[in-house]
């Protein structure tokens, strides 16, 4: 990224109007591939927090548009000189916080290539190869992870988006003609709810808010002392909003919850759902890649029962972001919410093949299975477990030494590869909520402490009302010597607050 | 793409469980992008509509995953055997089917950085160069579409969510409590609606499905000659519905329509939507980008005093796929309508910024911003302003030999690049309503006949209730010369058809 180029306005000077020449685009990816190639060496040598303050890249940046074209070179000079500093480097083999998740490079060719063809997937015809594709290897995906073949796969953008487009197939089922009719105006509808634990991520209560059935809509149900929905409260409440005129119609549990990892009791679940005729969405956008591994397989014990279920390739498979797949029995009813065919879109064929669009809010979609295709040739099955399989090693051998140091204790159980724990010194308080406090006080410091240093990056949740550390182990670099050096920055950070106070 | 390689499964022969090695890196990398190089210049002699029946990609492909990794060699060639041959090509100059669009070699290295940094933009801190990257591009863009500086831009993946997230704010508007309450099981809820021309896109009538306001909730406003909303009625749609209870929340108008880029008249429009208070949302995905086009800037008059603007960099400003932006005058009612923060998501700094996921449905965003920041910059406001500007003249061209021939007629007339028009030979009918009949199929068979070739791609549309051709300039390698033969394609085929009947 030296070389300098002078170069005018391209197509203003020579009259040549179209893209970037041969020459130049050649010249220039090679050298993008080589800089990337490095950034993925030499990313463990910079601080995974972006150590700008707010505003810094802003300030940095001219407020108007260049009316001339400007020589690649300087746009590539400025990756490196403005953009690099202010990312927050999720390629990092020390990053553990939120869900660590990584690319892979399979998966960057796989985006490279979807970037030249640009295909717009709405329909079979407008791109065949990422239609077919797309149910090609998200079979594969449902083998692997060991689903029914009841379940046919469709590809969104996130998990977010996949949930709201399972609860929408689930509110079309309750037959109540909302899709023609609405919810606004109608003396004749019940109040329709959906149920979660309190420990299920914020995108399903998002996306019951967008679908028109308000936070009213959504009942949150305790969870036990491993943070799993109480099956039995799940099934009081659903009688006694019944016995209240509400109607019930979709429960959402979670494999792998974003605070700790638990698993809601699926088999248990089940049967209450089968009861009363309610949809059973399962959200293990994080967990469910981990079923790929043969022994883990059974974190989806009872999801042959349920109607729906989403898993996030781009968290635990080596897909760079984005692709999130709903697995769904009722295909039928997902298409009878979202499906409209304008007079523009329809095509001779469209009565034998599946178009993308019938199923969903977005008309276009990118070509996100070829990455993952490329990206499962790559590893293997074997391959892709193997990787899982040492991520859960890993955060054993994290916890094991929590739990053998009196200074830090374990705050929840560790089904997968996420620890949570917090750092517990000794303390002169022998009130308990006092010295919660003072630990909540302590461990947030020791978090900001690690981030600080640059060298890893932690997250934190609330479990209990105490203040709990997450570190999570997903990315494909990740190694033994990473998950010990951040136990040894965590210790520092110990003693150095220990030693203030 | 040619040498051969064998590869055992990565991280189990040799228990290196990380990601491709940097050698393998390089230089599948490189060959990857000669290979890009060469496709975007032999896209021209592929078929541009894929030539495969439905299956055929199905059928060569293995029904089961791999167990064990392959060599990328091997991946590659089957990009090229079975990948190639199942796309529709894009990138082909000769696209002119839907809205033709197109990537860039600055957007395929911008989608390249994004796979490889891989952020994932939910919070400032997750990426604070997406975040900030976001807020200066769009405002670049703002500047250079001759918006006002009270719109503000945020980043979705389609217009057809774009759009869901303006309607859905203007709902949160009502100040009705939907988000808290919802709209199931209310009484005291009327019947809200939201107002679109006939010729409006089919996601408007999605979105507002999917918000459950039904599609009782949508009024189809009759539009005039020129396909253009009908302002005075809507003033007496709007007027009767709240007569009868109705509560109008939000008018959609369209500035360039899917079928034939007509324009609604927005300052007639604006009026009507200030006397009753209603949401002013302008559906400009398409035509929007024609406005940083100096002399075209006009079409977006009136939209000074809309609510919210829809334009997709990805349709005609040369970005690949998928980047949507809404511009919008109150981020406030967005937020409160889609804002919900966990504690494992709050921040130290989350007072003093901007976080993407606030503003939407999807918690996790790609680093759409990075591709284009890179082409604006690499093209220029010139170089792209110069690009537009051509095809416009390319559309107008090809419209002056319809109009100059007295085989083919003008649908509709053409304010940007969108030529709807048809053929209209002399024939025995003296009926209008056979002689339509007769051409429908006439046409439908010379685009069928045109697309088959596989050297160029038209779509069709039906315009009072006639089959239309639509050819849309918009591809950043179409030339004179590919309009040229496409005007001898079709020539061809109706001299062809002409013969048989």
């Amino acid at each position: 990224m030296t070389q300098p180029e002078t170069r005018v306005s391209p197509g203003l000077a020579d009259m040549n109007l179209g893209d970037m020449n041969k020459e130049e685009f050649r010249r220039f990816g090679h050298e993008l591939i080589d800089w990337i190639s490095d950034y993925l060496e030499r990313v463990e040598d910079l601080p995974v927090l972006s150590q700008i303050e707010p505003g810094d890249l802003k300030a940095q940046l001219p407020s108007t548009p260049p009316q001339k074209g400007e020589a690649m070179d300087d746009i590539i000079k400025d990756v490196d000189r403005l953009i690099v500093p202010a990312l927050t480097h999720w390629s990092h083999p020390s990053f553990f916080a939120y869900f660590a998740t990584s690319t892979s490079a399979p998966g960057i060719f796989g985006e490279l290539l979807s970037a030249a063809f640009d295909n717009k997937a709405m329909l079979w015809r407008t791109s065949p190869a990422s239609t077919e594709l797309e149910e090609v290897t998200l079979d594969w995906l449902r083998q692997m992870m060991g689903l029914d073949t009841g379940m046919t796969g469709i590809i969104y953008d996130t998990a977010s988006v996949s949930s709201m487009h399972a609860i929408a197939a689930a509110r079309e089922g309750v037959e109540m003609r909302i899709r023609e009719e609405g919810m606004s105006g109608r003396k004749d509808l019940p109040l329709l709810r959906v149920y979660v634990s309190e420990q299920a991520h914020s995108s399903i209560e998002k996306g019951v808010i967008t679908l028109g059935l308000g936070q009213r809509g959504l009942r949150k149900i305790p969870t036990d002392a491993e943070f799993r929905m109480d099956a039995r409260r799940l099934a009081a409440a659903i009688a006694e909003d019944k016995e209240n005129g509400i109607v019930p119609f979709c429960v959402v549990a979670t494999v792998g919850t974003t605070s700790t990892s638990s698993i809601d009791p699926v088999p248990e679940i089940v049967p209450i759902c089968e009861k009363h005729a309610i949809w059973l969405h399962v959200d293990a956008a994080y967990a469910g890649s981990a079923a790929v591994v043969p022994e883990l397989r059974s974190i989806l014990a009872g999801c042959e029962r349920a109607d729906s279920l989403v898993v996030n390739p781009h968290k635990w498979l080596f897909t760079p972001f984005d692709l999130s797949v709903l697995y769904c029995r009722h295909l039928d009813l997902l298409r009878r919410a979202f499906s409209l065919v304008p007079e523009y879109l329809r095509t001779p064929e469209q009565e034998r093949v599946r178009s993308g669009s019938d199923y969903g809010v977005q008309l276009g979609r990118r070509f996100r299975a070829l990455k993952l295709w490329m990206i499962i040739r790559y590893f293997g099955h074997e391959g892709l477990a193997a990787r899982i399989r040492e991520h859960c090693r890993l955060a054993k051998l994290f916890a094991s030494w929590v739990e053998e140091s009196p200074s830090w204790e374990l705050l929840a159980p560790l089904p997968l590869a996420l620890v949570c724990f917090r750092a517990c010194p000794p303390t002169a308080e022998v009130d308990e909520t006092a010295r919660n406090r003072w630990l909540d006080v302590l461990n947030e410091a020791i978090m900001h402490g690690v981030n600080a240093t640059g060298k890893a990056l932690l997250s934190h949740t609330k479990l209990n009302d105490k203040l709990t550390l997450r570190l999570s182990i997903g990315n494909i670099r990740t190694t033994e010597k990473h998950v010990r050096q951040v136990w040894e920055l965590l210790n520092e950070q110990l003693k150095l607050l220990s030693k203030q106070t």
